[in-house]
C-alpha cells in the first residue's frame, strides 16, 4: 500500500508550514497555489502594498521550532523585534512595554516569510507544489479536487487530482471551506467592522553622519490612537515603516481631497506628516487600496475524515492582536498534535481512516472553541489600541498587574502575555484572565475600602475633635463591631 | 425611457408573489427558476415528501390582500383552518387555543399554493417565466445574470439576461445572496441545530357509515411533545394528515431497524401507531430523506441599487413559529411599502435610480431587525412546543395572559397573537412582550406576596393563639406598619 497523498490547498504561510508538517509525518503532499510564484521577479511587484505587516510571537514561532529544520531562527534574523508599544498622544510619546519580562514581538514581512517557508518546502521530495492551480470544485464521494489551471480565462483549463485528506488553508474567502458546506451542516458566521484600513509608508531618514536610520524608535510597534481610528507603524528590516492607517469607511469617504487629507493628518498626526512625507501621504492616501476588515467563525472545521481547513479559512479575525497567522501556525502544531495522539500514520488502511476520522472530530473539538476565543479578543483589543492604551484607568490596572507578574509570575499573568508570549490555548487564557479579574478586583476593592474608611475616619477624628463628639461615636461602633465579627 | 425590468430571482412562494407585486407597479418582470414547471404532471411526483405544510397566518394573508387579485380568499379556499394545538401526552389529549378571540391559522399545502400563484402570475403580460434557468453569476458592473439552461449537464448552455433590479428570492442556499457577497460587506451568519426531521403521513379513516373521514380532529396542529423531540401533524384538505418527526440526529442515527423503530413508537407516541399504520411507518420512516434546520441571518438584505434579497434568501428560519412564508410574504409587503414611500416609478431616470437606492437602503434599515427577531423567536418556540406546553406554570401563565387579554386586549396581548394574528412588525412584538412580561410578573407578584403573607398570618396567628404571643405581635406590627404606609 502506497503512502497517503494529503492536498493542501493554499501556498500562504499557513498552507506551506502544513505541507512541510505533513511531508515530515511521510505523506505524499500536493500544496495547489491559485497565485503564480511570488518568489519570480517578474510577479513580485504585484504583491506589495496588499497585506499588513506581521507580528510573530510565540505560539507561530513554536510551531516553526517544532518542525526542528531551524525554521524560527532563519526568520527571526530577517524580522525586527518590537519589545513595546510607542503611543503618540500630542508631541508626546509613551512606551508600553509588552512584558516585564523584557518578552517581545516581531515584525516580519508576509511574503519574505513565505518565500522562506517556500524555499523550504521545495526541497521536500514528497511535496509537489502547484502553482495557478485553483480549486473550483471538490467531489467529497470521489475526493478529487478540479482545480483550474493557468492565468488567464483563455488559457485556462481544468485538472482533476485524488487526495487522501483535502486540507483548506486558502484564506478568510476560503473556496475549501464553501465547497465542504455544502456537503454539511457547518455552523458559519462572518461579520465585518466599519473600520477599513489604507497602507502607507515611512522612508529612513540620514542621520547627521548620511547614513540612512529609522524615521522612529525601531523596537518599537508605534500607535497614534485616536479612539474611533488610528494610525500604526510597524518597523521593517530595511529601516522603512509600514504604516497603517484604521479608519471608519466613512471617514475614509469624506476624506477626497488633498486639501481635506493634509488637514486631517495636520488636526490628528501632526507628527506623522514629515516622517511620511507630505508627497507620499498624498500619493499612497489615494492610490492604495481600502482594506476591510473581517471576523469569521466556523465550526466543525472538518468534514468526516476527508478535509479540514486551518488559518483563516477556518477562523478570520482583525488584525488587532497580531494573532492571525500565529493562531494558523498554532493550528498546525495543535493539528499534528492530535494526528500524533491518535497514531495516524501515511499507510491508510480501513481502519487508520476511521482513526483518522477520530482525530478530526478530536482537532474540531479542540480548536473551534480556541479559535472562536481569539477571534474575540482581537475585537477586543481594536478597541483597547483604539482607546484605552489612554486612559489613567487602563494604566494604573496594567501597572498593577504587571507588577504582580513580575513578583508572583504564577499567581497574575497579564492577557497579552498569555496570548503572545505562551502557548497556553486561547480559551483558557481568557478563562484564567476572567478568574484572575475576579481576584485582582477583590483585591483593589479591598485595598480602596480599607484605605477610604481610614482617611473619612481622620477626616472626621479632626472635624469632631473640634466640634460635635457622635459622628466619631458612631465610627468607633461601627469599627468596634467589624472588629468584633473578626474576632 | 422604456420601463425598468426586475430580475426575480427563484419561482417558489416568494418569488412568484413578489413577481406579481411588480407587474402591478408596471415594472418588466423576468422570473427565473432552476427546476422545471412543477405544475405540469410529469414534474408533479418530483417534489412531494420533501417540505413542510405551511402554515397561513395574518401576515402572510395581509400581502396577499394587498394585490386585490383575491389571492387570500382563493387560498383560504383550499386550506384548513386550525384553532388550536392539541397536545397529545399519555392516552390523553389537551386543546390549547391559539387566541382567546377564536384566531385561527391555515394548513395549507406549499405545491399547492404555488401552483396557483403561478398560475396568476403567468396572467400578466409584464411577467416572463423562465423555467429551468438557474442562476450562474450576476456581474454587478453591468447588472448581467448569468444563467444555466436545460435540465442536464450535457444540454445546458449560459444565457445572459440584463436587469435593472435583482431581487433574490432563491431560498437558504441564494446564489444571489452568495454573489452579493462577494461585492459587499456583508455580515452573515448560519446556525444548524442538532435536530433533523422525517416526514409521515396518516391516511383518513373510514367511519361507520364507510365515509372517509380525518383520523384525528382537523382542526388542530396535534403535537406530541416529548421534551428532546416531538411529532407533529398538520391536516390536508383531503383528510390526509403530513406528519414530522423532529428528533437529534444521534437519535435518527441511532434507529436503524425496524425492531428499534416499533419499540421507540411504542413507547413515545403508542396512540400514532394506528393512526399512522405500522407498515406505512417503516416504509416512510426509512424511504424519507431526513432534513436538517438551519437559521440564517444577513444584513444588509440590499447591494446598492442594484441587489436585494427576500424571504429564506435574506432570513431563514426553524419552522417552530410557522412564520417562515409569513415573513417572506410581508417582506413582500414591506419592501413596496417602501418603494411607495420614496415614489419608485417604472422609469428609472438617473433621479430614480439614487431614490431606488435609498428606498433599499431604508428596507434593510427597517427589515433586517425583524428578520433577525422572528429568527430568535422560532428557535425560542422550538424548547415551547417540545417541553413548555407540558408545563403547568406554562400553562398558568398562558391562562391569566389571555384572560387579560379578552378583558383588556389593548392592554396585554399574548406574544403568539401578535406574531400570528397581527402584522406588528416582528421586533415591535418581541419588544411589547418584554415589557408586558415586566408588568405581568409586578402585578403576579404582588398578588403572591399579599396572598403568601394573608396565609402565614392566618397560620401564626391560630398558631400564636394556642402559644405564644409575640410571633403574633410582630406580625400586627409589620401589619400595621404597611396599612400606615398605605393610608
Amino acid at each position: 500500500m502506497s503512502n497517503a497523498t494529503v492536498a493542501v490547498v493554499g501556498g500562504g504561510l499557513v498552507g506551506t508550514l502544513n505541507a512541510i508538517y505533513f511531508a515530515q509525518r511521510g505523506w505524499n503532499v500536493n500544496l495547489y497555489e491559485a497565485r503564480p510564484d511570488m518568489r519570480l521577479p517578474e510577479n513580485k511587484a504585484k504583491e506589495r502594498g496588499k497585506s499588513i505587516n506581521l507580528a510573530l510571537s510565540e505560539r507561530g514561532l513554536s510551531a516553526l521550532r517544532a518542525t526542528k529544520l531551524g525554521l524560527d531562527k532563519l526568520i527571526l534574523e530577517a524580522s525586527v523585534p518590537m519589545y513595546a508599544r510607542m503611543v503618540h498622544v500630542g508631541d508626546k510619546q509613551m512606551s508600553q512595554a509588552y512584558s516585564v519580562h523584557g518578552e517581545y514581538i516581531n515584525s516580519v514581512d508576509r511574503a519574505r516569510l513565505n518565500d522562506l517557508l517556500l524555499n523550504i518546502a521545495e526541497k521536500f521530495e514528497n511535496i509537489s507544489i502547484y502553482f495557478e492551480h485553483q480549486l473550483v470544485m471538490i467531489d467529497f464521494d470521489k475526493n478529487i479536487l478540479s482545480l483550474k489551471t493557468g492565468s488567464t480565462e483563455h488559457q485556462s483549463s481544468i485538472v482533476k487530482h485524488y487526495a487522501d485528506l483535502i486540507v483548506g488553508a486558502d484564506g478568510a474567502y476560503s473556496r475549501t471551506r464553501g465547497q465542504m458546506m455544502r456537503r454539511m451542516r457547518m455552523n458559519y458566521e462572518q461579520e465585518y467592522i466599519d473600520t477599513g484600513y489604507c497602507e502607507l509608508s515611512m522612508l529612513p531618514k540620514l542621520n547627521e553622519n548620511g547614513e540612512s536610520e529609522f524615521a522612529l524608535d525601531p523596537n518599537h510597534l508605534h500607535i497614534w490612537p485616536r479612539h474611533t481610528f488610528m494610525l500604526i507603524a510597524l518597523p521593517n528590516p530595511d529601516k522603512t515603516f509600514t504604516c497603517t492607517l484604521f479608519m471608519p469607511f466613512d471617514m475614509f469617504n469624506e476624506i477626497t481631497t488633498k486639501e481635506k487629507l493634509l488637514e486631517f493628518f495636520s488636526t490628528h498626526f501632526p507628527d506623522a506628516i514629515p516622517l511620511i512625507g507630505q508627497e507620499r501621504l498624498i500619493d499612497e492616501y489615494f492610490k492604495n487600496p481600502r482594506g476591510s476588515l473581517i471576523t469569521i467563525k466556523s465550526s466543525p472545521h472538518h468534514l468526516n475524515g476527508q478535509a479540514v481547513i486551518i488559518g483563516d479559512a477556518a477562523h478570520a479575525m482583525v488584525p488587532f492582536y497580531g494573532q492571525g497567522m500565529n493562531c494558523g501556525f498554532q493550528d498546525i502544531e495543535v493539528l499534528h498534535q492530535v494526528l500524533d495522539h491518535h497514531g495516524i500514520t501515511p499507510v491508510l488502511t480501513k481502519k487508520m481512516k476511521n482513526q483518522l476520522e477520530k482525530a478530526l472530530t478530536d482537532y474540531s473539538n479542540t480548536r473551534v472553541k480556541d479559535a472562536h476565543a481569539i477571534c474575540d479578543l482581537a475585537m477586543y483589543n481594536h478597541y483597547e489600541m483604539r482607546s484605552a492604551v489612554t486612559s489613567l484607568r487602563y494604566l494604573a490596572r496594567k501597572g498593577i498587574e504587571g507588577w504582580i507578574h513580575l513578583w508572583a509570575p504564577r499567581w497574575v499573568i497579564p492577557l497579552y502575555t498569555m496570548v503572545s508570549f505562551t502557548t497556553i490555548p486561547y480559551s483558557k487564557a481568557i478563562e484564567r484572565w476572567h478568574k484572575q479579574n475576579f481576584w485582582l478586583n477583590v483585591v483593589l476593592g479591598t485595598v480602596s475600602m480599607v484605605t477610604l474608611t481610614g482617611l473619612t475616619g481622620v477626616i472626621l477624628f479632626n472635624k469632631n475633635n473640634r466640634k460635635e463628639q457622635n459622628y466619631r461615636d458612631i465610627i468607633k461602633t461601627v469599627l468596634d463591631s467589624v472588629w468584633k465579627n473578626f474576632n
